[in-house]
């Protein structure tokens, strides 16, 4: 028999496209049990359980769900908290006065943290509370699964936005930098590779944080690149450091977690066109830092990737209910080749995915360390979906007719 | 009878997502009049032109021109050029060689400058010489016309940022600024407004080119707006002044026309950044430059912007052959009322459009000059399309079981 009791949701960490999907997705499978007496939704995440803030998911209309399913961000409000395991105590307290007796967080690997630490409390206490992560991150660097709900259309965001500038940038030729985000996992930056459509489309070099950036091999690659042709569109991940670990360049500002701030400045971009512009004298040098557009962009989404962060939430609530495991989180187990692609979900305990993350495969990487390999299109080619043609003129010359 | 001869169309300044629709326009039109002999595209505008660069539009499959126009970015290369009035000459010249009777430029007001020397110079010359600019830019500042194409796409990619990012700044709140092209005018990041979906949304606060910035007045709007909300959102066009018209920030740099260059650096929205974490002690401020990715992002397209950009082009070529004029730029006359909204195409004089431009209307900008006017919203809504619903949660909240 099925474990009675309320059901507590949260969302936390960088909100992505799909992220309401995952939300929408369990609410929906839990009213289809009738083990589950209620649905809360905590208001920023572990933060709003600390706050005893929640609102009644339940009371939500379908056609609401439905339009909030399709829109950017977390819907519930997120956090970047990871709870001590005092607060993990009073979490606990909390949620058993409202007995709930089952708890789905969204999040990346520290809201997988959270979770373990969690279930961790309960066992202890012997108050049976079924605890599961439901994944997210545009980075693409949780352990398990083969990929991470919400980085597909994050990527989509990253090679539409490559697939337009390199049309820009051959237009008014120069060189162009531009940022994408990933702290440590260069998966959204490798992405922007599918902004290539014919030969010479940039980006013509793509640095991710994986490989430690050498100042000296950056402006040489550039150089090299601007003798073959007018126009130099570089992908370079904000996360890149150099070999001490040392980032590049930072606006010098921290986040909640004490991290050096990466996203939300033009710092690196515009660091990287001043050493170029100094060093190459090139006359035409941009930057753009692609910033939070990449991961809350309305109506560019990867279907796939809607479609299974809405299957990783009801799948959560379905694995609970039906005592197919007590906790874990959801992880994707990937078939076929990038034609054939097909997906199917599995659990895996929550230590798996905690704390630590994974890099970009270094199979990825190709060996002059500035772009990706043909395996990393292969890889990511299916979670983007078919990207729009672009056209260029055949270009047929006329003869001239005067003197040169 | 029409004047026979060979046609040359170039491209010129930035590019915008629908340019190549103008392009196509021309060609298909052309190919429907006997009298133009040859279509010859100009690569890189006027550069293209003196260096006898051209290439065979007429030779182009229609497939392939579909394509085309449907791709943002210039297919033909643009180029910061104005000509001198000696290279007017030499224009001149190379167009005689080629035979050629009509010339068309899609562009701004330097564009439609270029083509009004031109056509001066073939009068002077005794040469029959049919000159159209044909108008373009993001910027919608050119004089006479009600709006410029490629506006109404790049507005609608700006609405549909600041959808999403206000969506994102409420998850995790704080203050975000927002960086917006138009070095003079307001209207692009007047768009922002559409961002707007539910009455707390942002942009919070907006500021256009055409009202003196003044930093204690900005502080002291982002104060009151953090007294509300604990979410900010603000729209800040990259070329606002101070009272002596200095730009607030830029990065030193300047543009092939001796212009300081304000795209391609996040100088700006970093420094009014670092003036709100210094001056209001707000823990969490970030700023997006949204850069090029405005003007040629791929699928974000208003289909308003798309059928008169298309329309311009092919209305300057029929223009041109039916003798309706010998020189002119096309210009838009709209009818109806935001819902009902129709256009008309009419011809102006080439020295109406050319050098000058306009401002954002200051009916457009509201009292409090850090806003627009719902009059700006009726104007641009048909312009930028219909734009797709996000949703909120009802959000019911549930009752307490402990003490705060």
């Amino acid at each position: 028999m099925a474990l009675n009791g309320k059901a507590v949701i949260g969302q936390s960490g960088g909100p992505t496209s799909v992220i309401n999907q995952s939300l929408v997705g369990a609410i929906l499978e839990a009213r289809r049990h009738g083990a589950i007496t209620g649905f809360y939704g905590a208001r920023h995440g572990v933060k709003g359980v600390l706050g005893e803030d929640f609102v009644d998911l339940f009371a939500e209309s379908e056609q609401n769900l439905s339009l909030v399913a399709r829109s950017p961000s977390a819907a519930l409000g997120s956090v970047r908290k990871k709870p001590t395991t005092e607060e993990c105590h009073e979490i606990f307290r909390i949620l058993r006065a409202h007995d709930v007796r089952y708890f789905f967080y969204i999040g990346g690997n520290d809201s997988a943290e959270t979770a373990s630490i969690l279930h961790e409390v309960a066992s202890v206490d012997g108050y049976d509370l079924r605890v599961f992560h439901i994944p997210k991150t545009i980075d693409n660097d949780l352990l398990v699964t083969d990929h991470c709900p919400g980085y597909g259309s994050a990527a989509r965001f990253v090679a539409l936005a490559f697939m337009g500038d390199t049309l820009d940038n051959r237009s008014l030729p120069g060189v162009k930098v531009n940022v994408v985000m990933g702290r440590h996992a260069g998966y959204l930056t490798a992405a922007s590779a599918f902004g290539r459509r014919h030969v010479d489309d940039g980006p013509h070099l793509i640095y991710v944080p994986e490989i430690d950036f050498d100042m000296d091999k950056f402006l040489g690659d550039v150089e090299n690149c601007l003798r073959r042709d007018p126009s130099c569109v570089i992908a370079v991940s904000e996360g890149i450091s150099d070999k001490d670990g040392v980032p590049i360049k930072t606006s010098g500002g921290r986040d909640a977690h004490g991290n050096v701030q990466l996203s939300g400045t033009g710092a690196l971009g515009d660091y990287l066109s001043q050493k170029i512009r100094e060093k190459l004298k090139v006359g035409r040098v941009r930057a753009d830092t692609f910033g939070y557009l990449q991961r809350c962009y309305p109506t560019i989404v990867s279907e796939v990737d809607s479609q299974e962060a809405r299957e990783v939430g009801a799948r959560a609530v379905r694995a609970a209910v039906t005592e197919e495991a007590t906790s874990g989180s959801i992880a994707i187990r990937r078939g076929g080749d990038s034609e054939t692609y097909t997906s199917e979900l599995f659990i895996t305990p929550l230590g798996t995915v905690a704390k630590e993350t994974r890099d970009l495969d270094r199979r990825f990487i190709a060996d002059t360390e500035n772009d990706v390999t043909s395996e990393f299109i292969e890889y990511a080619r299916p979670l983007i979906g078919e990207l729009p043609p672009v056209g260029r003129l055949a270009g047929k010359p006329i003869a001239r007719k005067l003197e040169a």
